[in-house]
């Protein structure tokens, strides 16, 4: 049996297999938000011709449905070939290389905090007197004898160390550079190189739930090289943490998760390698930024019980382990270093982000959260500090969304209704004619359509205004917000409520934070905004909406990707790795779902802006003025 | 194209390929002493029917070569098949278990040193509390946290170690018992453990270069359960270390050879794991005793600058790595021990064999002798020990020895020729038809063809006496031990010419140790002889041809397999494991080869029993009757 696509490629299918299926193992992926099971209606692709027998069709509509659209996870074909179209929408871009742009003032943020360039490899340049008859120690002895000389001792050695002793001695003429580590217990040998050649290069990475993004630093001077980013492979086994936890488990898929976030690291570094004519073996040190969740599948580490009460990582601090080990294709004796995470919500990244923003080094108190697929946020000093995971939901990435996406070409990324008419200005990414709707948008959409009265402050759509734009979908009544004649694109009423929860999430996880601390939104000097996605945020119509606290404006800073920023710093210094550990290691979590207090604030914010409206002077100054 | 075998077997057979080749590749394996070159001749077959190509006859006589027979090493077939006839001779019995007995001395020569038994593994017997809502620390900090409560720092985790954690904790319940080592620069974590199960196993591992032997060993009681022992299967690859190390770096077969010798082990191990009803995961250490290039090619190290000059082994004294690196089939996290090794050729086996002599812990002088596969010595007591390599070659294991073949069945090994006639009586192993002659049965001849004038004292065949038994060779004259219609067992005068090179080394080594410290073959308190030769040597004999020091018979003692001894006493013991490090830190290796001393006693020692019959009363004394 065969599938044939619309774009004419041509792929075999098995008995009993899924369209999805099928279509991933011919390196096809589909977006599966859901892991495959039937329920997030990603996947949908359209049968043009051909038998098939269909399990679900959650989130299809009924025309969709009349029109032949079908979940690829849950769709199977009857004994004869089939012909299929699949939308953009549906697809997922791997691979793709996002184009971001380079951070000239890391290396200024790097200086600000510290003087010299520690990487985590040390060098001892070492001339060991060649064997002789009179004197035939064996390769090692030689060596040990030469670095205990030099006051080093107690240093480990490896088996592949071991192995590759003998030929680069000799290579080197016994003048050789040693490259070794600090460990706990003390120290370890990694790899011996030629003194003659300078180059030595890192990568620092930041391993997100949905990109990846890589900087080549040349460890000598500390400047970026370059950088590249991708999406993360494992999104085809789904969006957020707890799926991709599920098919780690569940579903078996913990080896493969490791090699697809590997391949992507790998896959990213190969360009950049040739463009800049470097060998990977001058690749010396690595430094991982990620969740959780991240940082144990990067390690092919079962990352189960995080999804289990009480909620633990099988580890927070990460041992350095070499590069081998996981075949990232650097120099494979080279040291990984992984930030370390606080709990189980709270990763690397957000450690990361502390460093970058120097919320820990502030006598005043300050806020950082990072908006990306989950939400979390830090408060405190330089004396302390807590932090909260928001499960605000990747909503804003997209899923969960009836015509949610990433913020990609063809995404509605502003809205702006023309006041007193009921037409609507969409900003669209690439200036395309849009396909879905990425998270600013939808705070834009979210914030006109309150303020001109289409929906109420719960977020239910008023069905008396916009006549033209509402129509009663299979969920329930939806807000059309464009139409051509080959597509509709919508926010439902379940899409609103869903964004309201996500805000509400953020907004009450701050509020937590200050009543565990005892502080108020008045005490808090600045707010730093990270993640992919607060790059786009609207600060005025997110404080709007009621998802950031109505405090002066001036306040808020973008960072942009701290959890790279922070990477990077930690590929260049010691007392950074350090810092990382000391502020990992003594920052409360505060874990949301089980506090008392938590639940109170959440309810009090699924309302537009707040149930105390108070809290919001300015949007009540807003909404005043319109009423009159 | 097939070849045929006259036993009925039917392989296939690649265009090009050498009928050793094939064969190896259908898992005959043939004796390759030289290793493949086409010198040795041991490959020998015949061909029975089918057209051949062949580049060499070395070896081979005339008729042999009228009959057919070649070298399977250097023969190619030609374009159809051919039937062949493997002698038993030229087969390798690889995998074969050869019994050997058990050593029910080996725990009381264990007690007579140390009294408590120390494995590799520590145990540490924790209660970790299981995680709460309110107690979320990660599985790896708590438990770092409850180790260090009991005062143990700086523990060193692997990423196996922490991938295992989190199943192994819960399926325990928290109560856990922790394997870890102590390594040089702290401990490392090896694996965990239920509390419930008291089993814990070790096996020790003599590695020689042509049998491979280990004892099974409950850790509980130090008690030896059962043994087992193969041919070292590396053996395809040349009887002795330099072909070996040669086919490893040259021949590129480093890879093959270790996986060689594990499969060995592992195969050794497997049956009696079954007999037993012990898990793999049961055993829990292992330690490894062999000669320098034996070690290096168990880890798969490059032993290839062993062999040049100056003669540097990679390293002498081994870290402790775990057992999932090199496949061996015992838990993986099981720690390997590797007997320390002196120098090139003098490895861990001797060291083992110094600690199961006990010659170090005597306050008078001992010499200890390994005759095997190659001849080390070691002279010395409590306070200083000399060691020399004696180069004696593999002829006393039957290679280099027109028909010289090991001590199995259907070797000739003993001689006695009835005084007055010209009637030789044989003793064969397995009262079989001889098909070749060993080492003890080479010593035996010499003896018995010296005493009854068959040879003169340069070991040249006196031609008018046993003149029916003489008969001129390609290579020279040769004396006909054995002959019925099939079969000819002869030696020739250049395997006399060999053997006593060999005897000369190894009484030459000895003298030279004793000149270099200053002391006399009367100042030798015991000599203590091991190996697997060692058990079937005659003294009297092997005295009256020059190659042991004519000293009273009561100072001798056998002592069986000390390698394996000494690495069954390491197995049990810090203490011992402690010693060995110290004794091949101390002892004082010789090298002969470019000793000035060593040449003139070497030359001295080509005659029988010696150009100095002075030293040799006891023989000057027999002979002098003789010629009476």
């Amino acid at each position: 049996m065969q599938i044939k696509l619309t774009t004419g490629h041509i792929f075999d299918l098995n008995e009993g297999e899924t369209l999805q299926d099928a279509l991933k193992r011919n390196g096809v992926y589909l977006v599966a938000s859901c892991g495959g099971k039937g329920i997030c209606g990603k996947c949908k692709i359209k049968v043009i011709e051909g038998k098939y027998r269909t399990e679900s069709i959650a989130k299809l509509t009924p025309e969709e449905i009349e029109q032949g659209f079908v979940l690829a996870c849950k769709t199977f074909v009857v004994s004869e070939d089939i012909t299929i179209d699949i939308p953009k929408t549906s697809k997922l871009v791997v691979g793709d290389i996002i184009e971001i742009s380079r951070t000239k003032d890391l290396f200024e943020l790097f200086t600000s905090i510290e003087k010299n360039i520690q990487p985590l490899i040390n060098w001892l340049d070492i001339d060991i007197p060649a064997p002789t008859l009179d004197n035939n120690l064996s390769d090692l002895e030689r060596l040990k004898r030469i670095i205990e000389e030099k006051g080093i001792n107690s240093m480990e050695f490896s088996l592949d160390f071991v192995r590759s002793l003998p030929e680069i001695l000799r290579k080197l003429e016994w003048k050789i550079r040693l490259a070794y580590i600090n460990t706990d217990a003390g120290r370890k040998a990694m790899f011996i190189k030629s003194r003659e050649e300078d180059k030595s290069y890192g990568i620092a990475v930041d391993i997100g739930t949905t990109t990846i993004v890589l900087y080549l630093v040349d460890l000598s001077n500390g400047k970026v090289i370059d950088t590249g980013s991708t999406y993360n492979s494992q999104i085809r086994f789904g969006d957020d943490v707890i799926t991709r936890i599920i098919q780690a488990t569940e579903g078996g898929m913990l080896d493969e998760m490791r090699e697809n976030v590997v391949e992507d690291i790998n896959n990213l570094l190969q360009p950049l390698l040739e463009k800049y004519n470097i060998l990977s073996d001058e690749i010396h040190s690595a430094v991982i930024a990620g969740n959780t969740t991240m940082s144990h599948l990067f390690w092919g580490i079962n990352p189960g019980f995080i999804r289990e009460e009480p909620y633990v990582p099988v580890l927070n601090s990460f041992p350095v382990w070499s590069a081998g080990k996981i075949n990232l294709s650097i120099n494979k004796n080279a040291p990984v270093y992984t930030l370390p995470c606080v709990a189980s919500y709270v990763g690397g990244d957000i450690v990361s982000g502390v460093i970058a923003s120097k919320i820990n080094l502030s006598k005043k108190i300050s806020l950082f959260m990072d908006i990306g697929t989950n939400g979390e946020i830090v408060l405190g000093n330089e004396e302390w500090l807590v932090t909260a995971a928001c499960s605000a939901g990747p909503c804003f990435e997209g899923s969960g969304i009836r015509h949610g996406m990433r913020a990609t070409e063809g995404a509605i990324e502003s809205v702006k209704i023309i006041p007193g008419t009921s037409e609507f200005v969409l900003g669209v990414i690439g200036n395309k004619k849009p396909i879905g709707i990425c998270g600013s948008g939808m705070i834009d959409a979210l914030t006109e359509m309150f303020m001109n009265g289409a929906i109420d402050q719960k977020g239910k759509i008023i069905k008396n205004k916009f006549t033209e734009r509402i129509k009663e979908g299979f969920e329930g009544p939806e807000f059309i917000l464009y139409k051509d004649d080959k597509r509709e694109i919508v926010l439902t009423e379940v899409d609103i409520e869903n964004l309201i929860r996500a805000k509400a999430a953020i907004f009450a996880g701050i509020s937590l934070l200050l009543r565990e601390t005892g502080f108020t939104f008045d005490d808090i000097e600045k707010i730093y905004i990270a993640g992919g996605f607060g790059n786009y945020l609207n600060i005025e119509k997110a404080i709007f909406i009621g998802m950031l606290p109505d405090i002066p404006r001036e306040k808020f800073r973008f960072l942009g990707n701290t959890s790279i920023a922070g990477a990077y710093m930690c590929l260049l210094s010691e007392n950074v790795r350090r810092e990382a550990e000391y502020i990992a290691g003594k920052m409360t979590n505060i874990e949301l779902s089980v506090s008392r207090g938590f639940m109170d604030e959440y309810i009090s914010a699924l309302f537009l802006p707040h149930t105390n409206i108070e809290l919001y002077p300015s949007v009540k100054n807003i909404l005043a003025r319109k009423n009159t």
